[in-house]
């Protein structure tokens, strides 16, 4: 089981969906360009690490499937995601995206908008290229899934949109939140999987609920390393998340602490030299612990539906060790 | 076959469909405000006329089938039109819609972008609703007609916003452009509507086709009018679409002629004063002549084409009596 020839071969499909564009070059071109083959810069680094597709591909090998005739489908994912990036862009006013200027700010926001629209559209058409293996009820199922998925991620980007005008959230909104913008993709990825390779029931439900928290550890971590990773603190604290004011998990719990950082949040934005000091404010108010607990309580919660999956072979092997690889980095 | 009750029933199945939503109610909310039923202003002129839909209704009635229960593709169909509506309003920074405050004004270019993004997700899920009516293969070939024109309608968008650059553009641009922009959901609409009855192949082409020359004779008529209705010449001259600097066919073929018209169109932005006097020149010009011939020229092939499809009982007549009505229009 070579991850490499697994990639290629998704990006191949990818390339294949996309051109579905191709009669209206310029048009095209926005696309390839956000997915980091054409344009200055392109190349490997800026193609994201398609995580979710290659999840995908594996839960349908790990259940006896043959990821191969899956590529549609984790194309389809791999599709809806840009297109959420895309928007997100925009709507955060990112001027970069893994080190290249973002869509909108290479073809202004109209053109942008519209452009993320279509990538929506080839996920869908994406999807139905299933029909040639799949049979129609199951198409019908995934599909049903899939949208469900991406109805979930504009809920959570509503949230997270709507947070941005106020000073503070509450825990649960912050759960409410990552769950549809960070764990619904995910989890739909390896539910789907196991539901094309004709999983049982109990074992595809197993796979959607390690999705959703692996999606929600992955999260958590990364917000965790937001604030306390090598870069967040040395060198570089204008990258940390305290300067760019997201309500990530550390803050969040600190806000309702209500201690001196919570005084101190209130007055507004935080300055790259506060951000030592800040940082070590929020491990003695156990924001820190609490990130990590919580982290650790969505890896085992993942780990323990990986297990009752039960995924075979070598794609299992390799989801385990994806995973591992997830969760434990270190930047 | 009363209208009336067809439209009601419309507008209950799509508020079930946005109900999708409720659970987040300053998100549906959002959703109702543009679709008319919520908010300042809300009321039947807040809500559009439903021509798709109701169309993609009436076909299923002339061909046999029961309108009722194809209502959650007639809403589909609806809800793409309005996803459009929400993102093109960004796109061009207008101010209003019927009358009332868009989306994005009201709510910021983020969440706006994002509440596009919901209604054509619930689009989506309006068409799987199907499922429960129809075959799974009907089901999967209407999907793929409805992405195909989504994926259109994108394409269309793309030319439109490309050619606002541009002093002008050629006559084959404009053509490709409201082929994508205006016909290819209208076709949709129709050509569904008629394979959701289980019409022969022929006899779905031919709903197809009327759709696609509707959409193109509405289009062409609605930039006649822009020129030279009532409103665009008389009192207010503002309105015009010389004003808007919009590149309507008149415009278009008047560029083609290189006379005294496209020597001023070129010199910059047309003032409201100036209208009465340019429209008169693009009467001279040929422009007017042209355009009445284009149009009728559409409005012939729609109507070879719908007496192909030869639809049936009421709602046969109902659709002779609304293309009429829609082409014949003078306001």
């Amino acid at each position: 089981m070579k991850l490499s020839f697994i990639l290629q071969s998704l990006e191949s499909e990818l390339q294949r969906q996309i051109a579905r564009l191709e009669g209206l070059s310029a048009f095209h071109e926005m696309l390839t360009y956000h997915m980091g083959w054409s344009g200055d810069g392109a190349g490997a680094q800026a193609q994201g690490k398609r995580i979710r597709p290659l999840l995908l591909l594996l839960t349908v090998s790990a259940c006896g499937g043959e990821w191969q005739k899956a590529l549609p489908l984790a194309a389809a994912v791999e599709l809806v995601h840009n297109f959420s990036l895309i928007h997100d862009d925009i709507q955060d006013r990112s001027p970069l995206r893994r080190g290249r200027p973002t869509v909108w700010s290479q073809w202004g926001i109209a053109q942008a908008i519209n452009a993320g629209d279509a990538m929506f559209i080839l996920a869908q058409l994406a999807l139905l290229d299933l029909g040639t293996v799949l049979p129609p009820q199951r198409v019908l199922r995934l599909s049903e899934i899939f949208q469900q998925a991406c109805l979930e991620l504009t809920r959570g980007q509503f949230l997270d949109l709507s947070y941005e005008s106020r000073t503070e959230i509450g825990l649960d909104e912050y759960w409410r939140m990552i769950a549809g913008k960070t764990a619904a993709l995910l989890s739909a990825a390896t539910w789907m999987g196991a539901i094309f390779a004709g999983a049982e029931e109990e074992i595809a439900d197993a796979y959607r609920e390690y999705g959703h928290y692996l999606g929600l550890a992955f999260q958590v971590q990364d917000d965790y390393l937001g604030i306390w990773g090598d870069e967040a603190i040395t060198g570089k604290s204008a990258a940390s998340d305290l300067v760019s004011g997201k309500k990530s998990l550390p803050v969040v719990f600190a806000l309702a602490q209500e201690g001196p950082f919570a005084a101190r949040w209130r007055e507004g934005l935080i300055a790259p030299e506060e951000v030592p000091h800040l940082a070590e404010q929020l491990i003695r108010e156990g924001a820190q612990a609490y990130t990590r607990q919580a982290a650790d309580q969505m890896t085992d919660l993942a780990l323990q539906a990986l297990r009752r999956a039960d995924p075979q072979g070598e794609a299992g092997e390799e989801i385990y060790r994806l995973t591992r690889a997830l969760l434990q980095r270190e930047a």
